[in-house]
């Protein structure tokens, strides 16, 4: 019988929680956690995964600042506008928000945000500690499927999980965090990417398949085995006559025809999609409470 | 036809590179590379551990210093001579052998390293940027084992590799390495672990063995796909009446039953260890390298 994994619901759960925990530390006389963002030019795309952010911010009782640059900014800007959120002390986590213009070098301006700020868990220095199993800020979206499995009480234990993708944002570490001793964690996991030789024959021995390739309904029916657990982290944009913007949101499975043979799926909207914002309040919230030790 | 891995011959040709390095720098009027360990107490294999780098460090011209200490020193102190050798201008890398005394905190030591002189690539600075595929200290079994595929022309592109253990020092990098877009690289990976069902389905699916348990000849030759590469990272101690010492070292692998199977095997000893020693001697050049800059 094939269950929803419902990242909307999930997500509401835990700005509950949320909530809760800044009406606490208010009670307590602390601060509300405060999150910045960082948006460079104009791009719609991150302008609106950015909006979702600030909004997210005021729905739990955050503070959130949005700072907003030119295209035009030059490294040496955007590298002192990071120093300052660095410096801030009521700043208790930011972001940058990604992609930057061409002429920025990205990385550099991610090794600039400090470690203890780095909600989006981007910086090497959390990104080793999450490779090392110790305590850091996790990747948002990788952190909210671990948080979706937890909630949706999925046995993962000795479970084979196939990640489809290898980036440094998803798949790596859902490759990493699966194969933890820990719970959710202990699954035996496979890394697929575009290099991968007779792909189908890996997916579809997955007990948990995360797809996170970027590619509208790539992953089919014939691909995923019966009462499989599937992941679909993709965001992808296809035409769509009947809506009025002409285009609409869809994942890299093909919902319709795979959902029936799963015993859990994530929709797209409303599956990753919210859990990443809601693991990034999550982070916030963490990084403002290690300032209070 | 089975062909054996020769990591110790492959060492020899990295220490005659090395030497001629060495050689460069001094003709150009650059410092010898000097390399540092600290070894604190007096477990047998930890000496003899370095031991082997010191020596190594002497056969490649490189200068080495053995920081000694006493199993009774404490954290602080402990500390207080890593940050000695972070500020000794001449040191270009240093290692702190493992494992250190129960009372130690590993972690903090490790991290007290500086990471442009973390040769042996354990800072989480380092493991960052190794799974962000970012320019790195690399840790020196996984960095040997890439070296030693790299150098016979083994062809990992597409292929499957399955890697036995998870550790953080040798299973999880070797993972991250081999599914980099990159040569060596490009590998479909499997990560299997103490929790993994079914073992011996997924090792026989390898065409790229990892085997790094520490357990005596665990991989027999039913786990084996005929043709497959298998690297043995095992070094375990076993009984032997034929041996003054009445023991001798062993791989995780079956060697004499697997090895038929194989296309390439790496023997214990003179497989992935000297290859071990020879990574950190690069490491240690490119730390020196890097300061000319």
């Amino acid at each position: 019988m094939m269950q929803i994994l419902d990242g909307k619901a999930t997500s509401l759960a835990i700005e509950a929680e949320l909530t809760e925990a800044v009406q606490a530390r208010l009670d307590q006389g602390l601060k509300r956690p405060h999150l910045a963002a960082v948006l460079v030019g104009d791009n719609p795309a991150s302008r609106a995964y950015v909006g979702h952010k600030v909004k997210a911010c005021a729905r739990v009782g955050f503070v959130s600042t949005l700072v907003e640059q030119p295209t035009s900014i030059t490294q040496s800007e955007l590298l002192s506008a990071v120093r300052e959120l660095n410096d801030n002390p009521d700043i208790d986590g930011f972001i940058v928000q990604l992609p930057l213009p061409d002429h920025i070098d990205d990385q550099e301006v991610l090794e600039a945000v400090l470690p203890t700020k780095d909600v989006d868990g981007f910086h090497p220095v959390n990104a080793g500690k999450m490779s090392l199993d110790l305590p850091c800020f996790l990747p948002a979206t990788p952190k909210g499927i671990i948080s979706l499995l937890d909630r949706a009480g999925i046995d993962t234990q000795g479970k084979h999980a196939v990640i489809l993708g290898r980036s440094s944002i998803v798949g790596t570490p859902m490759a990493l965090l699966l194969r933890r001793n820990g719970a959710p964690g202990n699954c035996t996991v496979t890394i697929c990417h575009s290099r991968t030789q007779n792909l189908a024959e890996h997916t579809r021995r997955a007990d948990i398949l995360v797809a996170a390739i970027g590619r509208a309904h790539f992953v089919t029916e014939d691909m995923v085995k019966d009462g499989a657990v599937v992941i679909d982290v993709g965001i992808n944009r296809i035409p769509d006559a009947s809506k009025k913007s002409g285009s609409r949101l869809t994942g890299d499975v093909d919902f319709d025809n795979v959902a029936p043979k799963c015993s859990w799926i994530t929709p797209v909207p409303g599956g990753v999609g919210p859990m990443t914002i809601a693991s990034l309040m999550q982070n916030t919230l963490q990084a403002c409470s290690n300032k209070d030790a």
